[in-house]
């Protein structure tokens, strides 16, 4: 956790959500973005999770993120309860391959939007919140871009060391 | 709406979903019990509809009906506030073909149920809910009985009219 | 298996499902409720299944849970017998990642309700025929309470201790 | 309806599938073979449709066709109470796109197949019911011989048709 | 391979479908009907399949079962060189969980069915066209009845160990 | 148009979209936030679609908003291009029921997040919109909070109404 | 259909096809490409339907276009006949919302590909039919670059009118 | 790599595609086909994919082929910068079971086709790749008529074997 008022609030349905979203954090660490993380139910701790919404509201949270499986309210609660922007990351569960927590998230009723990334997409949950934070601040957009950079750079010194060494040596060295 | 203490709440999340609906209504007074009916949703009156809930607990409720399309939340965040069975509806929307209503009202965590019934089965929600009073309540169980003798008779009405006439003819009459 | 008359009758269709329907039968035994269970198929042993649904009628069961994968007809052959509240259990299969047993349990006609829980859900089956009972009995619903408390409570735990500890060592202690 | 003893009994859930089925029963009828058809419920008149399934078995039916939506049960009650071959028609219904009469026709467990034909198939329905009783039966087989000429005939004439008039002037024609 | 003039044909798109496949054959020795079972693929062999298929149809064959996986056109392609029944296993295989090989083997257009069991359904495909040749075969039909009545007592032999020994010991036994 | 600076750029893939995107307009409007709105194409319309984003970038815009249907590319090319939140719109197409437009706006790979609303979500797209720029900007956000109010109170007036004069007469009203 | 020697051949399962499959016929005749194009089915007219693919493979046809719905073979059997390549048009049929003819379509087996196009992709399959040819033959592809100059400009000219009149009145006049 | 010009280029959007991938690359070696291979990202680097893709129409090659998973704009954004065939290849994810990738790689708009073959089907885009350069060269054709006799030689060894030793031995064999 950090330190500073946290301008992004992080909360899971389950802890069991928590080796997908710790990405998220990490992310938000890379850029120096203050965050602050827990566990929350929509089903089985409503009342906290209102007030952990409340309280991000009256202390400088500016964006929430909000991670569930199956039937996924914990995006949709949170919205209901803040004018802020919320981030919705579906968990990939046991069955119907992501498809239930997915459009549980996203298929959100006029009024009440949902920012949804990809079914386990939590670095991408952690980026778009920093993104939301860098539309008004350029320093933190200028971490977005040098980072967009970087991933670039990765690509393009695999597609550089493929051409140069062929795809059977690439396959070795990578197993 | 009936006079006497009403035994279901039913609660949708939007006044398009009461032309489907209605049906749950119909079949409770058909069976004589006592319900309320309502528009609530989990995401633009949430606060409302916790108390709403409240308040079925405290008056003598013994069942929720909660229907709702698309991230179909209202049923599972009625279920958080209550220990009382909750029958949820999923109604049909514009995309999936109902799939993003159904999972997200069945797929519920461990702790938390919702009973739920088939796309837009209101009617089935009715009479699901007149069973759980049923249960322990005599009178009620046999009017479930003698429904159930009833669509028996239709059933068996129409295979005696089909086999006596044909299907040609019966066509012509049902067009 | 306990020895009072049994409140719950809960049948699968295979012994294959029983290592998930074991959670229905353990959160029936949590909240002291009496229950049997028992393993019959609607396709292999129809008239069996019909008697056993006959049994529970006449000797005071009040709610059948039924399980069964694949074009999974068992709740819904249940429910044609009876009037009392029927829960269904999809129970997850080797394709179309549980679609097919979640489709066949739910969707079913006018007149004969299933009051489904989650894929695999039997867990939420066992709580749901606790609140069936507890509508009309404040001893159970009681424990239904204390339940739900229970379970607030553990996530309320381990999300202080994951504020307290931070991810990276939340991570390591549940590996 | 035809007077011989039908060889094929055909039977759908409700009157509503009879604008489909009818074709089950016209190529039946084309191919001179006699059935029976009527309206039963899996859910709403079981015990009259396992009557029904017993007085086929016991009067020479060769084959049964099964036809029904959403949680789609009859076709696999069928098969539990015969060892004839059972043919299950998929109805398309309001929701899912035919998902749920499909999976819940054809995912039957090991020991009780059911043969089935696409979603509102009926018309292959009645030629797959002639095709098992022409296994055995050379004079049936001869008319589904001469019903493929037919029916191949059909596409060569319009595929002459289109090659010599060209696409506009055939849509024209057809519209 | 069984000696006798086989009455059903086993084709499978690859030999990795055998494991599965390997049911129907084994299904159909139990009951003493001569097959023949080998692997011919619609797309890279069509002219030996339709070869194979005309031999069947020559030489006395009563029911053919195809097997394939993916864009699984075996079925449809053996069903339009034969008036034989055809009978479709859809092979689940890496990707869409099964839907694949489901839709494209029984969606099959009005003139040409292919009776489809299961994903992987293959002993079922065994069963099946046991059925259909014991539709006229008295002996196999006994055999059917007999295979039918032993899966019953399986079943019923299960229910009275899991109520007897209670489900601990039960699930201990089976690990 | 507004004539102020535009804060969002809408764009999308086809003026078939307009008839829904025209919500996303209209809601910015009333909240007084200076928007763009242009027809680009990802794939017809490449080097002009990242001449608009970067003509965004330069020109003080904070968000993007982009929709499309089928193979959704647009708002993910968009992102490719812009440090930027970019909010995607999945278009209801005619096959697949919008999984196709869905499934191509929101998974998108690690580093470049797509903030996906509903199919079809443009008032919830131009909410989001809001709530990004309400996230640094009290005004805005007041608004959004008005809004939040006003369709909390239009549900309650709908719940008030029904409650008084029953389902049947609302109904009526509402034909 | 166009006189010279047919560069292309595309062949339908069905003529209620056509109203699809005429864009394709109608994209090569703007591109100058001679075309045949017929009705025939992998189930219904198979002979024919093999003879037709090696008439194309013996006077000069480049590539196959087939198109067919449901479980839809065509093209898969055409590619089992030719060492051209052929292009799959998957047809939306009543159900399934066109995965049905998608999955049978592209889902093929190593050694035999079928170029998919979308569901309905008619226009396109005619536009890749043009590109393999273009591939060897400028003139054919700057006819494909002129159709793709055009296809830009006429997005922009709606990007301009649009940004011009705004979306009332640009709605307006598309009504 | 190979050293003459490429004729086809393969490009995908992660190493992590490379162990499907190199199947593309292996075909076409097989063939004597000149291709050249690497990964880059339509998001992630969207500047160098379209460079490459020109230097590609600049120097001589006929076909493109380009893998992606997730949200798969890859192809469609080599598409949109070409006026070759291109091939599209979705590779199968850990959600949605490949559905994300299939639909937005299959599904383009009217103008810019992508070829698209099974998910994972590497194999297959290298063999269509050779036939759209088989299409106008007929050494080439002939390898893949070569290469088509040999996987049907195949199958047809196979099925002599299995027919010769039977099941139980072939399994034995080949696990």
């Amino acid at each position: 956790m950090s330190m500073a008022t946290p301008l992004v609030r992080i909360v899971m349905g389950s802890d069991s959500d928590l080796p997908v979203m710790k990405d998220a954090a990490a992310v938000l660490a890379d850029f120096g973005i203050a965050y602050h993380m827990t566990v929350l139910s929509a089903h089985r701790t409503p009342a906290r999770l209102i007030g952990y919404v409340q309280e991000g509201e009256a202390s400088g949270t500016k964006v929430f993120i909000a991670a569930a499986g199956g039937a996924a309210h914990l995006a949709g609660v949170v919205a209901a309860h803040t004018t802020l922007p919320v981030i919705g990351v579906p968990i990939l569960g046991k069955s119907t391959d992501g498809l239930d927590s997915l459009l549980s998230t996203v298929q959100m009723p006029p009024g009440v939007p949902v920012a949804t990334v990809a079914i386990n997409g939590a670095k991408n949950a952690g980026i778009l919140a920093a993104q939301i934070i860098g539309a008004t601040d350029p320093e933190v957009r200028k971490k977005i871009a040098k980072h967009k950079e970087k991933i670039a750079k990765d690509v393009l010194a695999k597609a550089q060391k493929l051409e140069e060494i062929g795809y059977e040596e690439y396959l070795k060295k990578h197993e």
